[in-house]
């Protein structure tokens, strides 16, 4: 079956969510003249993520976007640092933009581009419909359509995640390709029936990143950056 | 409150249905060599648009996006022109295309493009995100988003589908404009608490519409065309 979409991992594999999110924090910390570690307070959020959706995966209380995760697990990050005092709540509302704000690999807007020029393109991501209409607004993307989380009501990666996000885009699931630079999220979208395609971001984690810097598996495409992703689709 | 987000009807309001589906039905009737009005047929379609939509409204049998009604209700209106024995299967699912082939008022490209200079702009159709993209690419649109009954998983003008929308884009009801070329559309999406957009369609059904020939009530805008509406907004 031919591949009539491409539907992306975005954090960590479209963009630079730990330098952005440490940018972000330090730039609202300043403004409200608090000292922090911004790239431990990036990491630290981020260390958070599986925590609230792995309730939502559970089915316990029904499907919560990511935005609002986001904001519960920052109250805990906050604490751990010592920093409960020092944001309120219009000032940890400005800190959770910063997930709006994510700077695309160098790669990506020219390499998505690439992409749409054959195949639909959308993301599939944990994060909201209205997170990725931001994203794209700030990156200079450009979606067909936004498919992933909200679509589903749950969260990648269940089964049901890839399964209708290739149904909202009125495709069968063989003929979708998910790409990634997480080997989980790939597997998983194996075992959902999807086409697979990797390429490594070696430093999403920092310099002294261990994981996903290699594909593990015989994925469809395996590539060195999105850019070479587009030149092996087509 | 300022509005962030243009959200649009589509079947009527952004494109022509009447003669692009005739068109389309003439197209695909020729090819297998069937005698048929084109016009006719394209008309009684639509007429049956509301049929299947009722019963998701009413909470039967859960939610079926809009091209499978589409499928069933042709059923129907080949029955009412003799044509039962003309269509199978595979000819049925050509003709249903006819909704992804909808030519844009001319006004449409340019003025979606003017509107998305300065506001997030997506379809709050009744036709499924699958439906949206294939439009857009047919039609040289481009959306930031897609919204709609697939969003809510129910159809227009249940209020439901408007707020699910702007829930949808991170907005609130009163952040986002409804605009339609429908009066009762605009109406259910006030209640709803979202602001009116309108500008007339006065062919949508023909040269003797009757209907929707100007704005019924104090909307926030009221234009004569998309371009002139993009005007008023900005």
């Amino acid at each position: 079956m031919p591949i009539r979409a491409c539907i992306f991992d975005v954090f960590g594999s479209l963009v630079d969510w730990r330098g952005s999110v440490a940018r972000h924090v330090a730039e609202v910390a300043a403004r409200h003249g608090v000292s922090l570690d911004p790239i431990a307070v990036a990491t630290d959020w981020r260390g958070e993520y599986q925590t609230g959706m792995e309730r939502v995966r559970a089915g316990a209380g029904g499907y919560v976007p990511l935005e609002i995760l986001h904001l519960e697990n920052l109250d805990r990050v906050l604490d751990r640092h010592g920093l409960s005092a020092a944001f309120d709540a219009s000032a940890r509302a400005e800190l959770n933009q910063a997930w709006e704000r994510l700077t695309p690999w160098s790669d990506v807007p020219e390499g998505l581009a690439m992409v749409r020029e054959t195949h639909l393109v959308a993301p599939c991501s944990n994060g909201s419909i209205a997170m990725m209409i931001r994203l794209a607004q700030f990156g200079g993307l450009q979606w067909d359509a936004i498919v992933g989380a909200d679509i589903a009501q749950d969260y990648k990666p269940k089964p049901e995640v890839y399964r209708a996000s290739a149904r909202a885009l009125g495709l069968a699931p063989a003929e979708v390709m998910m790409v990634a630079a997480h080997n989980d999220d790939l597997a998983a979208a194996r075992a959902a029936g999807l086409a697979t395609g990797f390429f490594p971001r070696v430093t999403e984690h920092g310099p002294a990143q261990t994981t996903d810097l290699t594909a593990e598996r015989d994925w469809d495409v395996i590539a060195s950056d999105l850019k070479d992703f587009a030149k092996r689709l087509g």
